[in-house]
């Protein structure tokens, strides 16, 4: 008997009438597959909002341990409701708050991470034949107070409920129908993924494909979960995440993944010794500020140029840290731009073939788009280009990289 | 140390800004008098019509297992949100769950009965000096399900938690400022009562004060809680309910209760043969129907007149009922009356007083109001009268019985 982990959030489930959809998908898809499932769902969308705003009436910084108590009502109302809609179409269902579960976490107040799953509970419902559902995004700690997992929450509880029952495959279902070579709105040409691998999208994700939590592929990964997103909406097979196999390595490119929201700093003429990349870097991260791509060229005359990128909304606080530390460090000065994007190209096929780089750089400089700053991992090569360049780089390497089809 | 318990129902916590006022209500009687406390809260009113609406529509006859884990939510908000306005204040508070008490219950899903409190969770709160906020209304069974103890819960929670934890009182905040001799608005010279005991007050719920939820009131009596219903909105005293003492004895009557939605039937006529009351009133509680007082004279030339009361929507399915067994038990005639209403006095005076029911009868008599059906238990006389006499046999009553004060 298969088993597989459903996952519907909060827009698949927004209103009396999405639930009932919701619950005829499950029941069709009992019926026709024979297939035990667990279905996580989020809050209502909305609901957290509302909440949200009335602790804020109630207190300026609302406790972290009371937040929990306060929103993970949300899930509970929505396992009772999809319960409720399952019987009234004859399926017999039994609805599991994380605590009644139980998913075990730490202690960290609105972002606890999974520490233990207890199934007991969960298979004994499964042998009686029913649809089990399941709160996603809260748990509890072992002394028995709630605890929630962190925005986007429910699909780590999806992935790790299907590591933790060793379910066939874990469906995040969503509004988008699967993951595409590109954003569709930048690229018509995008077309949707059948497979990906956890590390493409893992970069995907990360650059920015904001579809699936980037703790939940992690955690798919990890314990090997076959990972299926698709749209609750319209039918189809969506985009299977899981790991490499024959047929993927035929892609050389998986996607084109972007980041709109980039800046850029340079503190330039920088003496060249050890310890000051730390020196630079400390004052910011205690600035509480993140930085994404870091590149520092080689050393002439003694003296380096220091580049990274950091969101948009950190620009002016990052340049008034780098002003203040420029003397300190003997730099020469500080230099910044604000209207840059990053560009990727993202793909395990990469790793065993050659030329990729020089057919990305080509491409740009074919269409004289100027690259500013250029990282690579194992699987991706990331560009910053000038924010006026973004959709014509985008659309460029879809092309270049025979992502558009015929 | 004292140990009171609080309970907050649905309209005294309705909006942010009333949970705010009942958290200062708190910090300020836990810093004039350095009682323990724990508050027991409702659901802000009108969520549980939001849910039961919702519920609705999902589930033509909604599951009463999924509706416990469905309005059990409701309870949840208020805790997270007072704890919030309660450290806001810079008082120190934890909340619990009915699940993280554990108020153990049965498993009679939607009015479950609590079978065991273990109190281990809240004493450790309250030995670190915080305010204890727990959800009303609501417990666990012993396999972990939700379960709700039915209308009126948060009652009784309250009280079960003050007997449990041996508290000093069980204060019930309300709307009201306290029990009144009788309904001020039929009579303006109603007084509030300063003390009632436990019997007292359960012949006045029972007869329409419906100020507190009977079964915890039985509950408090049973486990000797001195209970007192006061205004969340109005400073006082309120009502201290309690067992009888020296100073009650003085008082004949404590209040003149009234109920206006009765309605009579009377099977004239039947044959007066063992087994025909229980042959007449098998059909109306199979039909679900609740009655009331029932009077039965003695019989005259081998027949007699039954008569019962029931609530008036069931009015006319009785006469129904009656109608189609009335030949079949050999009775004369089926009559009834659905303009009548039931006036009583209540008090624990009345069982050493001799001539109390001659004076009530003579006050009604003076007055010209004909008494149509009698009936009385052991503190407490009720008179069946035309509905066009209910307010004048209350307030005749009143003041015969020196209720209206000097």
């Amino acid at each position: 008997m298969s088993l597989h982990v459903h996952k519907y959030g909060g827009t698949s489930v927004g209103t009396a009438e999405k639930i009932q959809n919701v619950a005829k998908k499950l029941v069709d898809e009992k019926n026709a597959t024979g297939h035990d499932l667990v279905v996580v769902v989020s809050a209502m969308s909305g609901e957290t909002n509302r909440m949200t705003d009335l602790a804020q009436l109630m207190q300026s910084a609302p406790s972290k341990k009371q937040m929990d108590v306060l929103l993970s009502t949300g899930e509970q109302v929505t396992i009772a409701l999809l319960c409720m809609a399952l019987e009234e179409l004859g399926q017999a269902a039994s609805s599991f708050t994380g605590g009644q579960v139980k998913i075990i976490t730490d202690n960290s107040h609105s972002k606890a991470r999974i520490e233990e799953i207890q199934t007991d509970n969960i298979q004994a419902a499964l042998n009686d034949n029913k649809i089990v559902v399941v709160a996603g995004f809260q748990g509890v700690t072992a002394e028995g107070a709630i605890t929630t997992l962190g925005r986007g929450g429910s699909d780590t509880t999806a992935v790790a409920l299907a590591a933790a029952l060793k379910a066939d495959e874990c469906r995040i279902y969503t509004d988008v129908d699967g993951v595409y070579t590109t954003d569709p709105r930048v690229e018509p040409k995008a077309q949707r993924l059948a497979k990906i691998t956890f590390e493409e999208m893992l970069e995907m994700a990360s650059l920015g494909s904001k579809i699936l939590q980037i703790r939940s592929v992690e955690f798919a990964g990890k314990y090997n979960v076959p990972l299926r997103v698709l749209s609750t909406f319209v039918d189809g097979e969506g985009t299977l995440i899981t790991y490499e196999d024959d047929e993927m390595e035929k892609a050389l490119i998986s996607g084109i993944a972007f980041n709109r929201d980039e800046a850029k700093v340079t503190l330039a003429g920088v003496p060249d010794m050890p310890g000051v990349a730390s020196a630079i870097l400390k004052p910011i991260s205690e600035a509480n500020i993140e930085i994404d791509m870091i590149v520092q060229n080689v050393a002439e005359d003694k003296t380096t140029d220091f580049t990274f990128t950091v969101h948009r909304n950190d620009y002016d606080k990052t340049l008034q840290i780098l002003q203040n530390i420029c003397a300190e460090l003997g730099a020469e000065k500080v230099d910044g731009d604000n209207k840059i994007v990053k560009v990727s190209i993202v793909g395990v096929g990469m790793r065993s073939h050659a030329g990729i780089a020089s057919q990305m750089f080509t491409a740009l400089a074919d269409e004289g788009i100027n690259i500013r700053m250029i990282s690579t991992s194992e699987i991706k090569i990331s560009v910053v280009v000038d924010e006026k360049y973004l959709e014509l780089a985008v659309r460029t390497l879809h092309e270049s990289f025979g992502l558009s089809g015929e």
